[in-house]
C-alpha cells in the first residue's frame, strides 16, 4: 500500500510540474526583423527549454540607441508579472569593458543586458534588489567560444532562458555586484518656486508632439489652470533651441490652427503641440538625455 | 480501495485539464511594433493566464483605418478554429461614446473590439450569434482606473485573455446587446442586367493592381468570356476617377505592355491591372468604402 | 492489484505525453507583416495542434528572393535543435512545375518548402539525409481544393504542423525523391595558388560593407598578414564592376577616411569597406549568386 502512495505522489508532482506557470522570457533588441538574428536567440532559448514562453517588446529600437531601449523597458515592464525575465540587447560597446549583468528589481523581475545605461529607468522606477555579473565561464552557449561570439545569442538569450526556466537560480548567474547600474544622466522632473524642469524622453513621432517627463502633479505646483499662459524654454546640450509662450489648454481646438499649446498627454505628462502641425519639425526638436525643458508661469 | 479510485480520477482530471486545448488569443492593432504597446497588452494577458497561446494578425494597420482592420479580420478569421478569441484595437474614437463589445459569431469565434465598424465584414461573413457589451466595472485590469487608461491593454486585452482562458464565460463579458454591429456602408457586389457593381476593398499594393469585391461568379453573369471587351468605371465619393475599356484576359501577357486588362485574382475576384505598370498609380486609384466600381459588357 | 498498475502506467503515459518536448515550427516567408497572410498559416497550424510552438525567422525576405531565403535559413538553422521543422515560403514559381518537398538534414531538422533553390545552403551545410515530395492528396488542408489555393497556408504550413506535432511521420509526407535539391550555382570560396575566389552572399546593408563567403582560413592561404596589400576584383554576371587595391587591416581606423580596406567580419569572413563611407553605394555593389570576388596578393 505504501508503494502506491509513493507512486501517487510521484505522478502528482510530475503532473503539477508540467502545469507550473513558467516565467515569461521577453526580448528586446535593435536587430530589426529582416534577418534571422532574433530567431537565433529564440532557437538557443528553445534549446534550453522547449516549453519556455517567449515574447517581444520590440526589435526596432534605433541602432545603438540605449536611451530608447531603457525607455521602452520602463513603459512595458510594469505590465508583466513578477519573475518575468527580460533580455535587452542594444550593445554598441560589444567587445569592450561593459559588464554583462542580470538585475533583479524590488518587484521581482529580472533584466539580462549589457550594463550600459539600458537599466537607467528600470533601476529608478522598480528599484535594484540585487545586481549580478554574468559568469560567462558557466553561462555561455557551449561551443560558442570556438567561433565568432554573438553575445545576444550566446550569453544574454542563453542566460535569460536558463533563468526563466529554472535551470539556474539567480545566484548561479554569477558574482554579486554593488547594487548600482550604469545610468544615463538627464534632467529629472522637478519643481522650484516659479518654474518646473524636465526632459524630453521621446517624441510622439506620428504627430510631432513633444512629450516631457513632467507629470501633471508637478506641473500644477506652478499654480496653473486651463488658459494660463506659460513660458517654455527647450535646450539641447545647453543650447537654447526654442523659447515661446503658449496657453495650458484642455484640447487642441482651444487654440487657433498653427498656434502652440501645452497639454497633458495620455501618460499624464506635460506635452507641447501645434494645432494641426508638427511642433517637432517646425522647431527642430528631438528627444534623448541631452534635451532639457523649463516651464515658467507668466505673472 | 474506493479512496484510490477517487485519487485516480482527481489525478486524471488534473492531467487532462493541463492538456486541454486552449483557445488562441489573436491580436490586431494599428500600434506598429516600434514601441512596447503590443507587449503591454501581451503582458496583461500573460498575467491573466501564463499558458495562453498568443498570436498576431498584424500590428501595421494604417493608423485609425477601421476599414482595413475589418478587412484583415475577414481574410484571417476563417483559418482559425472555433473558440478563437480575436482582439482588434483600431480605435480613433477612444474616449467617445463607441461601445466596447465582444461579438460571438455563428461559427463560434469571439471578437473583442470597439464597435466602430471593425466588425463590418465579420458580421456579414460569419454571422452574429450574440453581441455583448464589455462591463468595464468587472472586465478591466485592476488598478487601471487610477491612471491613464489604455483601453487596448486595460479592457480589450484583459477581457480577451479572460475569455480565452475560461476565467469568464461569454455571459460574464457584460449585458447582451441587440445583435447588430456598427457597419461601414460600401457598394456590395451585385449584378443587374447589363452591369455589375462593387467596391475596392484593398489594393494589391506591391504591383498597383486594383482588387474588387466582385467574385468571378457574379462577374460571369454578364455573359463574358476571355477576350470580351468590358467598359469599366471607377468612382470615389461619387466622383468619376476612371473610365476605360479593357479585355477580360486570362493572363497579363494577353495584352501589350502598358495596356489595361481585367483578370480574376488569387482570391477569385475581379481585378484591374496594366501589363508591367501600376494601374493604381497611373489612374490615382485607392481603396476603402468610398470607392465604387461598375463594369458593363460592350455589346 | 494488476488493474492498478495498468491504470498507473496509463496515467503516467498521459502525463508524460503532455510534457513531451515538442518540435518547434519555424516560419519564414516574403509575405511581410502588413496583412494576415502569415496569421492564416499559423491559424492552420494551430488547427492541426493547438499546443504547437511556433516561431519566425523573418517575413521580410525581399519579394521572390530565393537566394536570401536560402541564406537566412543557413544563418539560423544551426541554433535550433534537431527535429525542428522549418517552413519557408518564397515561391515565385507557385503554380508551375517546382516540387513541394520536405528535406530531412543529416542533423535531423526538417525543411518544408518549394524546391526552388531555397535549400541550396542547408543541403550544403547540414547534408541531405532524405528528400520527400509532399503528397498533396493527403497533406493538404481539407476544403482548400474547392477555392483558390494558397500553398503556403494549405500545403506548407499544414504539412509542417502535422510533421512537427507527430500527426504524420516523415515517411507519410510523400514519396521519396533522389536526395538532391535544386541548388543555385554560385562561386564557392576556394584557394588556388596566388588567388582566392568567392561570392557576395549578402551586404552589411546598414554600413554598406561587402561581405564575402571567403573565410579567414582560406584567405590566409594567400600568405597575407595585417598590412599586406591585396588586389580585389568584383564581377557581376562576368562583367567587372570593381578593381582596386587595399590593405588587409585589423580595424577601419588603420586606413584614412575615404580609403578602402579588407577586414575579417563578425562571421569570420573576408569583407570590404571604406572607412566612414559605403563601399556598396560608391562602387554599386550588390549581393546574390551572380556576384564573384577574386583576391590576389600583390608580390
Amino acid at each position: 500500500m505504501k508503494k502506491f502512495f509513493v507512486l501517487f505522489i510521484a505522478i502528482l508532482l510530475l503532473c503539477t510540474s508540467q502545469g507550473r506557470p513558467q516565467a515569461a522570457l521577453v526580448f528586446q533588441t535593435d536587430f530589426g526583423l529582416k534577418d534571422g538574428a532574433v530567431a537565433c536567440m529564440k532557437g538557443v532559448a528553445f534549446g534550453v527549454n522547449p516549453n519556455l514562453k517567449m515574447f517581444d517588446v520590440t526589435h526596432e529600437i534605433p541602432a545603438y540607441n540605449i536611451w530608447e531601449a531603457a525607455y521602452q523597458l520602463k513603459q512595458t515592464a510594469p505590465y508583466w508579472p513578477p519573475a518575468t525575465v527580460f533580455v535587452s540587447v542594444v550593445d554598441p560597446g560589444v567587445g569592450t569593458e561593459r559588464n554583462s549583468v542580470v538585475l533583479k528589481t524590488k518587484t521581482g523581475q529580472y533584466f539580462v543586458t549589457p550594463d550600459n545605461g539600458t537599466l537607467t529607468f528600470i533601476a529608478e522606477d522598480l528599484g535594484v534588489d540585487e545586481l549580478r555579473q554574468i559568469d560567462e565561464k558557466v553561462n555561455r552557449l557551449a561551443g560558442s567560444e570556438k567561433s565568432y561570439t554573438f553575445h545576444g545569442r550566446d550569453v544574454y538569450a542563453y542566460t535569460g532562458a536558463r533563468l526563466a526556466s529554472g535551470v539556474i537560480s539567480f545566484q548561479q548567474v554569477g558574482p554579486r555586484l554593488e547594487p548600482k547600474v550604469v545610468s544615463i544622466s538627464y534632467e529629472k522632473a522637478r519643481f522650484e518656486p516659479g518654474a518646473v524642469w524636465g526632459n524630453i524622453p521621446i517624441l510622439d513621432a506620428q504627430y510631432g508632439n513633444i512629450w516631457t517627463n513632467i507629470d501633471e502633479m508637478i506641473f500644477k505646483k506652478l499654480g496653473v489652470e486651463y488658459g494660463t499662459i506659460v513660458s517654455v524654454q527647450i535646450k539641447n546640450e545647453k543650447r537654447v533651441i526654442y523659447t515661446g509662450k503658449m496657453p495650458f489648454a484642455r484640447a487642441f481646438g482651444d487654440v487657433s490652427v498653427g498656434q502652440p499649446l501645452l497639454y497633458i498627454n495620455s501618460l499624464l505628462n506635460v506635452s507641447f503641440a501645434i494645432n494641426q502641425d508638427s511642433f517637432a519639425k517646425i522647431h527642430q526638436i528631438s528627444s534623448g538625455p541631452s534635451w532639457q525643458v523649463k516651464i515658467e508661469k507668466i505673472k
